[in-house]
């Protein structure tokens, strides 16, 4: 059975989703999909609009056929180490290739790209080190410092967000020496950061259907997501009465900044360089997430960085837990969330070859310097909700066996 | 001009306390009458009613001439310490006597106890000892090895709460060498933990009128507080909608308790043997303060106890802060929250003289121990409001200048 792996977040998952999942059956002839998914936080600092579970079946609905966790360490950082969890997860389950997509389009110029990178890594390292000491940001430094080691011919923007993330799925594919074969869609229509929703299409991005799913309801979206989708969203709202926004966060946000000391915030993950000064400062007089971000952002720090440093805040992560992390590079364990039937056959025909443990009870998991992580973010996420919700939501966590999809 | 001393929480201001105070005022013929006031936590470990500005006013309004703030880490503190800070502050301010509410009512007796204490230290210490081994609270331990000293006839009973703090207040003077010559109240009707209010009396405790406020409204109160207690009670409702309950910080505790580590947890004041274990454990499953109280209590721990606990995980108060006032048990300054033109006047002259600095803009306490500690149960009190409120109230802590009452 050969198997195809795709990194995803389903936030939520959309139309646009569905092309490239159906693209990449089609281009690879996969008979398994395997899904690796952002749990309850998001690459860019964000929380999902709902939980991994609601995700999870939108994801299932959508015709993945295995959907597995992207735990919080890896999920909540830069393109580089979230590509290397993800790798090491997809890898783990044997996945003859992956697939993503791009705004580029072209795998060819993703291996040159990072080939080149390997061949004069100091050159760029140097490069980098100036750009980042003239103020820059460490992504606009890292994609100028980049390209200016690539030829014209084959140059990949990587000022593109989706062109980022395929570049460090394959530098992550190299650099953990996996047999995984990388592949790339070109994304169509929609940009990622696009807020406006076009009107005759049926593709959007997930920013900007979050964006009108907050101002506008969830009718306003029906266009662009499924009828899974939307009934997953309809539901989630329905029993929680809320979706996830950062500004719901804002108030244990500010809570937690108000009585955390310096140094214990200096301890947290990717607070650098005094950057810990600013957040107290600005936090006394910040009513909102929004003001709170305008007034801390400066060059140097881009939005979704300090996103990712204010849910390291709210999940209190330190820089010590992330070591591990950032030393080790892999994930330990595979948790599995929702299976079809199909998944399900995949698993029963590896489970002796997986290269990590398959987890469906994390019950076993309490002493994993990665879960640790996670389940103190599973439990940030649920803190907004009232109660008997939020004790009830936070069982889940414990409780949730993977779920089925019965074809 | 002689100024006499009184230890005070007004949580809130009720005819009792106005009943002690001109009781005071009588039997010691003050001048000027000062309270040191616990700031925003109160001695149970209970955030109080209304903010120190409202119990400031409140106090004012009932005749005493100056009030100054007992910070938090000696206001939500065991007797011990809580009277140290106290007796450390009106001696301070030069107050010729101090004058408690007690239930026993004959100073002698306390005079007594105390030196008895001193004599037999060692003894007392190793009944405590074992009393402790043998799982008993350290309250009723203390005063179990207390009262084996003591004589029949001159028995204080220190199972009753104002008896315990007097008998704290007393030994404070003795051990700081204070000049100051303590006096004691009977106090009348009201036992200290009632929450039954008399039909036909004038006078409740200040549980029962909490408790009735929380239950009845405001209205229920009436026959037990001065009008400008129920005036203020009813202003600081209509600007915050709110009066402070430790139900209403439940969901920020629960978030701390949450997302702390065992190990940070460890370093919260009062948090001894593996104590952090019970707490982790039970906050999963506990849906309100009360629930969850209960369901970490043992013989061993009192309620006021973990409430105190509780305090300290919310204001993020740690062992190694705390270390300063258990070792100095002293307190450094002296922040005057407000005065009438007597109790002006009464500064005026003694300026020079007072043992620690006078504050009245908190700006300059920035690197002091005792007010980080403050600063922060501060911030930590204001955070169940909602914005702008919240940020208002915030700046509050630092723009309020002491509160001025024509005579």
């Amino acid at each position: 059975m050969k198997a195809v792996g795709m990194v995803v977040e389903y936030n939520p998952f959309h139309n646009g989703h569905l092309y490239h999942l159906q693209q990449t059956k089609k281009e690879t002839n996969a008979e398994c999909l395997i899904a690796v998914m952002s749990s309850h936080f998001v690459q860019r600092g964000e929380p999902a609009l709902v939980s991994k579970w609601a995700r999870t079946k939108m994801a299932l609905a959508g015709g993945v056929d295995l959907v597995v966790e992207l735990p919080y360490p890896f999920a909540v950082q830069t393109a580089d180490m979230f590509a290397h969890g993800a790798i090491s997860i997809l890898d783990a389950l044997h996945c003859q290739e992956i697939c993503f997509g791009s705004e580029h389009g072209n795998i060819d110029h993703f291996l040159e790209a990072v080939h080149l990178l390997k061949q004069y890594e100091q050159e760029h390292n140097q490069r980098l080190k100036q750009l980042l000491e003239s103020g820059m940001s460490y992504a606009k430094a890292y994609a100028t410092a980049l390209g200016q080691l690539q030829n014209e011919q084959s140059t990949l923007d990587l000022s593109k967000p989706n062109n980022i993330l395929g570049f460090h799925y394959v530098k992550a594919i190299v650099e953990q020496q996996s047999n995984m074969t990388p592949k790339t869609i070109q994304r169509i229509v929609a940009h990622y950061h696009d807020s406006h929703l076009p009107n005759e299409e049926t593709i959007a991005s997930a920013t900007s259907i979050r964006h009108h799913l907050q101002t506008d309801g969830l009718q306003s979206i029906s266009s662009y997501v499924s009828p899974t989708t939307k009934e997953e969203l309809q539901l989630y709202y329905t029993v929680y009465g809320t979706f996830h926004y950062w500004e719901h966060y804002f108030p244990l946000l500010k809570y937690r900044l108000l009585t955390i000391n310096l140094e214990e915030l200096h301890q947290i993950a990717e607070v650098e360089e005094g950057l810990e000064h600013r957040l107290k400062k600005a936090i006394q007089q910040a009513k909102s997430f929004r003001e709170f971000l305008t007034c801390v952002k400066t060059k140097r720090y881009t939005w979704t960085r300090l996103q990712r440093v204010c849910t390291h805040i709210l999940t209190n992560t330190t820089k010590k837990e992330m070591n591990f992390i950032r030393a080790y590079k892999k994930a330990t364990y595979i948790r599995l969330l929702g299976m079809n039937e199909n998944g399900q056959r995949y698993l029963r025909k590896m489970k002796k070859k997986l290269k990590l443990p398959l987890i469906t009870k994390v019950a076993t998991l309490q002493n994993d310097p990665i879960y640790k992580l996670e389940q103190k973010a599973a439990q940030a996420y649920v803190s907004i909700l009232p109660e008997p919700l939020l004790t009830e939501a936070l069982q889940m966590e414990y409780a949730t066996p993977p779920l089925r999809k019965l074809t």
